[in-house]
């Protein structure tokens, strides 16, 4: 008998030029609020395989996975269902440009983030220190 | 259209009297051979809820949190099919004993492991310096 688990998404804590990459969405929930780049994970491909490509397909952007920012299950973060988030933090290379899954990029300081969907406001303060570790590098 | 992802699973590195808790698996696949605490997430509980639940089934023990490991997502870690697991450094209360799912549970000193199915030697080996640190303050 197969089990039936919670489907499992990959979002990425993106920095560039000292900024964070964030999309503002085209589809509900949250249509038109800004998130995390990030979808869900195929079958065949290992999670740090997922949050690159879906970091390129949304940001147009290649990344450097840095670290694991950590692991969000919480059954009622997402209105569609349970889904598992794997968050890794990522320096990004190239120049962000919106594609087919995202409305609009845009870069916005850690100081000047905008509302965000979901659960990403939580994510990205987990993720502060780990952000200022790689902003004090740069 | 709904999205098809990995299966999700937890496991447990538990840390009682100094050693490691494994068990003995009782199916197929690496039947017979030892192997960390775990299973899958069922919807509807958090992947913390699921790591103490399966520890519990399995060993008998209550399981405190102290950190994540990691996430293992290559898809040839199980040889079933694709799943990918969020695995836990705890500490154990309680007396092992083994339930319906595990064949035996035993304690291993981190110098005297056995062969471990899976790619559970790995996790173990990732989580060394996270474990001494508890042994560290025991």
């Amino acid at each position: 008998m197969e089990p039936i688990t919670p489907k499992l998404t990959v979002d990425a804590v993106i920095v560039l030029n000292r900024e964070l990459v964030l999309i503002r969405r085209k589809n509900e929930p949250y249509k038109g609020g800004y998130a995390l780049p990030g979808g869900f994970v195929e079958i065949g491909e290992t999670t740090e395989e997922a949050v690159k490509r879906e970091a390129k397909e949304e940001t147009g952007l290649s990344i450097k996975i840095i670290d694991l920012v950590g692991v969000y299950s919480d059954p009622s973060r997402d209105p569609r269902g349970h889904t598992v988030s794997i968050v890794y933090l990522a320096t990004g290379e190239g120049t962000p440009k919106a594609d087919t899954d995202a409305e609009d990029v845009r870069l916005f300081s850690l100081e000047n983030l905008p509302e965000l969907a979901f659960d990403h406001e939580k994510i990205i303060r987990d993720a502060g220190d780990k952000i200022n570790g790689i902003l004090s590098e740069m």
